[in-house]
């Protein structure tokens, strides 16, 4: 058997010893490669093997396919089964794997091939993407379990063929997929599709329930929100994994919605008489050591350049985490008198926080896309009126825009800005796992930074005969950020189990018109009718500023299109057909709720966006619901954990004391494991606090000295918002 | 004689062992950070050393003042004279510093104290912004000449103190300055202000004209063109130099002009059916090196990370100095099908190439804000079409936003981007210093980077019964990117002795109105009557959409508030006085031309917005009637340098060859001198050919066999751009 040390032996007597890691035990590729991603920054290439059983005679031996191709390779089992001449193929039963190859289904790897008794029965198929690569690429594989990688190169691999004496056919993907555009990939452990269908004499085709199936979302996301999440961002192309670990490429799709948050934000603060800048990203170490606190809070995860072109710098330089050590020395330059005050400036840029906790699309990545906004006032009310301004805008951000209701309140002691005075927050709602997510920050530092940064100015009302010492005054500095957490955050709250839903105000494409109704009776003069009557209709409500596509392509199938679309979230979908003609009418389809109406072509542009704004509003709506129905007043510890367990918040009567505070996340853990990663596999950590809401309780409220904490039985203080978060 | 070596040594006694370098001679302080810059990435902080005299009784010993500040700080006399109550404080003369201090002018620093006979006659003076600092941070200082530079830390020089037994008066220069608001900075050599004059009574002061001057920029722009670029950007407050060396602080009014070229570049894309996008700013090494060609073109200037937090990543990871290979794996897993194409996105990033020339403000930069457009096409006409489209928009983001003509053209096959197919360009020239400058470049990729990255599709028009060999077609690439340089160059054509000319259409404040005719006599009822129509015309201008800010500060007056707005090229100011409302009208003056003239209030917002227009339309044809005079048909090669050295720009008859491109390089090279650096201040550096212009000469055009190239005397195949460049 091709046990783990068998494979590493039989490829040291090659004189390869490949590098092998154990991980936590994978069940998918995506598992897979979070699992390698966390653990290190190798650069390699993720494999995946196949094993097929082609249609034989009964009693003919069995002629297995072993495919080894780059996981990122679709692999069309149907077209590649019609390229080797062989009939029927599909993926091999458990039974083919034990008595052929000697593994189950987790232990599937090329080096299973050292198992099989008669290897002039199996075809060995690599993919040609992987003798693309240069010789000394490494891929991964499992050798023997789902709890081991071993690293070979492209090179050792092809040396382990030769050892074993199998030579391997080359097989092109790309090229056999381009030749049935519509057929489905296989994927790692999924029956094999159905052959792609025939082009039918009409320029339409039927999408079978199969194909369908293999385009749409394969997890439920009340079954399995993680492999959900990653499904509906990619397969509705608004994310790629990419190959630097933590990082990930925002398409079009996910950049529009950052779009329009910059659009609407950035023109809500110039408004106020906020500037825009741009400071370097890079910051001297000196600089960075400035302000103890604040860099405590982020140095674990400062990225470091040590070297340029082949020289190495003289002095290390960091990549900014956030830009108040970057910014401050130079306000102490800048600001020289109250006349120059209030000082704002913000900038739009990435900057970079090298976790090393599992990353997560938008909600915890290496870099990412943020504003900054950093201001100085005369006068702590000057900054604190600031701090709720932005706040507001932030939260209209999430609700008018993003559709997502939000918590606004003040962070806890233990939970604020590291180095500032306090910090509010916006706080969101994920109903699926229950748990909290911080939405947006705005701080008010206080005088820390500028005391730290010299950053004062002579107060205008000292008297006459101060002293020099007297008459300096800090000036009071706020900072604020909101991310492209934010997009997660909204994909979270309104995506189903068809993918992605966008509400209107964010979406790329707003409405998209289909073709309907088309047969094979059809004759061409009538479809090119219809197909032009769409395009009009996307072109008049483009004119009006709706965002709008007709998909005129053939060869797909209405159904297909419908698909396509809803998976990547398009909330108004229009139909037009021989009867919607008839009527003079498009028939509407809305991608939230799937009410589908009618809309009159003499009112297209009006009833679509009233549409789109009814939509926009209901989505709002329904998720307020849900917020609201989630957030729970207790009022005795012994429901505490049990509304969490239950997926819901906890407002209670609190002492606001650290000490309580780290109690209640200890005693609210629900399965205390030992330096376990909190993940929403196991949505079990302590609750945090979450803010003291900014609109408090008005009934039954906190009585001073008579109502007490719940957790500790101090006198409560306040209303205070816990939960698990993420 | 404190020489270096005597530093040293005295150094040496105290135990201390500073780092001593060597660089050019410098004359002021900018040349020094440019020599400390360009050769080392040290972290420390610039100082300068200020000798001054306070009047004394002809007969009396002088009593001079030693100043040891932040290069940064602002160290106004006056204000020092009168906190340390020292009457008529004055910049030493070269007599005192020898008789007294032993040194001349470009050998003063804090170690010249050594050679003083009796210290008990000198005032030692600290920035209490160095004092400041942690005990350990380096301070650069001048020990004995121009051209060294020694390193001390805060600790050392309090130690030389006291080894040479004086003590030092701490003083707070920025309070000190805050105190006399409009005293202007005393600067290392220059003379010293004059005290800040006293308040009067009304709400009025006249500023004198050393404090313009002061204000002001010092360098002429056809005397000491780096210099007075440097101010133009500085004392206009659109850039901040910064402390990690090749990066800089774009502040509001240059962040400005970036954000209307990204407003108007984005919108014309998205209407082409670019999508934006962000990809990471991390590249893996693995796939950096993908294409041989190109990377060789960047790996010097390629940023590595090595480390996080405290720990070292197991491969260094590059920051981005263009995506090619960032994105091309992504468009061989996206680009499926001819259905896919044209597939186009774009992005606003920041990039970095870590330059070790001497870095120039928006010119060369070691991080640089940009826009990189990457696309694909069936046919390589369809990506032709698109690169001149592309062309046509940056030649649009010149002419129309910046002012700035340029001429178009194709690159040689020398200039051509790195992995490209062809380059086609944007070039800008700057009269002052006659060199041309490359303003963007769109690139046809070929099909180059479309093999090295496996990016296939099936060839539409290939015939059914074609090997998949024979199908696979090799999508055709452009790539083309437009930077801040933008802005480099707007500044260099524009800009005047003043300070910053912008052309309106990038301007933060198009037009400010400020309070005029105001004076001793005036009533508090007049005068409010006046501040109180400045803010109804600015107010009026702000509601049709025009950029205006009223200047009502108090305590300045309308001289200095001109000069202001001048130095930060605001196009046209509006001043109203008692005369302009008894007329009913504003007085617009022009900062381009100078030229003053009256709009009536009737007429105010249409009045504005034409001035503003022919602004932006006289600054074009300026500049564009000195570019053309500029660009100089050569005939012969005996005219070619003669030309360069007039300042111009050489259209000739050429053969199309690198060995010739060489050639005339080499031999246009007014001082050939060996490695030297080409930089503004030799701008000696031989000519290097500019483009091809898409528009040709048609009198006297290349006739084939007979025309030759003025250069080498092959056949001429058309005319080429040639001239020294940036």
């Amino acid at each position: 058997m091709a046990t783990c040390d068998a494979v590493l032996q039989s490829l040291a007597k090659l004189s390869l010893s490949p590098r092998t890691v154990s991980h936590e035990s994978v069940s998918d590729n995506k598992a897979w490669a979070a699992a390698l991603a966390s653990t290190k920054d190798a650069v390699f290439e993720m494999t995946k093997t196949l094993i097929l059983k082609p249609k034989t005679a009964k009693t003919a031996a069995a002629t297995p396919v072993v495919v080894i191709a780059l996981e990122s390779t679709e692999t069309p089992v149907p077209a590649l089964g019609k390229k080797l001449s062989l009939k029927d193929c599909r993926f091999a039963n458990e039974e083919l794997l034990q008595t052929t190859f000697g593994v189950n289904k987790d232990q599937v790897s090329p080096f299973a091939l050292s198992n099989v008794a008669d290897l002039s029965l199996v075809h060995l198929v690599v993919d040609s993407a992987i003798l693309a690569l240069p010789a000394t690429t490494l891929l991964a594989f499992h050798p023997s379990a789902a709890d081991k990688t071993v690293f070979v190169t492209v090179d050792q691999l092809k040396a382990y063929f030769k050892s074993i004496s199998k030579d391997f056919v080359e097989i092109d993907f790309k090229a056999i997929a381009t030749a049935a555009p519509a057929a489905a990939a296989a994927s790692g452990s999924k029956p094999a599709a159905k052959p792609a269908p025939k082009k039918k004499a009409a320029a339409e085709i039927e999408a079978s329930a199969d194909e369908v199936h293999q385009m749409g979302i394969e997890a439920k996301k009340e079954v399995d929100f993680p492999k959900w999440y990653q499904q509906v961002l990619t397969k509705s192309e608004m994310l790629e994994y990419y190959d630097v670990s933590g990082c990930y490429i925002l398409r079009p799709l996910a950049y529009n919605v950052w779009k329009e948050i910059t659009n609407f934000f950035d023109a809500a603060i110039t408004e106020m008489g906020v500037e825009d800048t741009y400071f370097p990203m890079f910051v001297s170490n000196r600089v960075l050591q400035r302000e103890k606190d604040h860099i405590e809070g982020f140095a674990p995860e400062v990225a470091w350049v040590t070297k340029a072109g082949s020289a190495d710098l003289e002095e290390p330089i960091a990549i900014r985490p956030t830009s108040e050590t970057v910014m401050y020395p130079y306000f102490s330059k800048w600001i020289r008198s109250y006349r120059d005050l209030p000082f704002r400036i913000n900038q739009w840029c990435s900057v970079v926080r090298w976790e090393f906790k599992n990353p997560q699309p938008f909600l915890r990545t290496r870099e990412f896309l943020w504003q900054e906004g950093h201001t100085a006032h005369l006068t702590l009310e000057g900054a604190d009126k600031e701090v709720r301004e932005i706040l507001d805008l932030y939260e209209q951000v999430y609700t008018d825009l993003l559709a997502v209701p939000v918590v606004k309140g003040v962070k806890s002691e233990k939970e604020r800005f590291a180095g500032g005075y306090y910090t509010t927050t916006v706080e969101g709602f994920i109903p699926t796992t229950g748990r909290a997510i911080q939405g947006g920050t705005s701080h008010c530092l206080g005088q820390n930074f500028s005391k730290m940064f010299n950053i004062v100015i002579e107060d205008p009302s000292a008297p006459a005969n101060a002293t020099e010492e007297a008459k300096k005054l800090h000036v009071w500095q706020n900072s604020w950020g909101l991310s492209t957490r934010t997009i997660g955050v909204m994909v979270m709250i309104h995506s189903d189990d068809k993918g992605l839903v966008l509400p209107p105000r964010v979406a790329l494409i707003q409405t998209v018109v289909v073709p309907c109704g088309l047969n094979v009776k059809t004759t061409k003069e009538e479809s090119d009718d219809i197909y032009d009557r769409c395009q009009a209709v996307a072109a008049r409500l483009k004119k009006t500023g709706l965002k709008s596509k007709a998909d005129l392509r053939e060869n797909y199938s209405p159904g297909f299109k419908f698909n396509h679309w809803e998976i990547r979230g398009v909330p108004l979908r229009l139909e037009l057909g021989p009867m919607d003609i008839k009527k003079n009418q498009v028939t509407a389809v809305r991608r939230d709720t799937g009410a589908k109406f009618a809309i009159p072509l003499d009112n297209l542009e009006k009833g679509v966006r009233d549409a789109l704004d009814t939509i926009q509003n209901d989505m709002f709506q329904k998720a307020k619901a849900k917020m609201d129905s989630s957030i729970v007043r207790i009022n005795k510890w012994e429901d505490f954990v049990r509304t969490l367990n239950d997926k819901k918040l906890c407002l209670i009567p609190w002492c606001d004391r650290i000490a309580c505070e780290d109690d209640i996340k200890e005693r609210s853990a629900r399965v205390a494991t030992e330096g376990e990663e909190e993940d929403d596999r196991a949505p079990s950590m302590g609750a945090k606090s979450l803010c003291k809401p900014f609109v408090q309780p008005t009934e039954n409220p906190i009585v001073p000295g008579v109502t007490k904490c719940i957790a500790c039985d101090h006198d409560a203080k306040h209303f205070m918002l816990f939960g698990r978060s993420y």
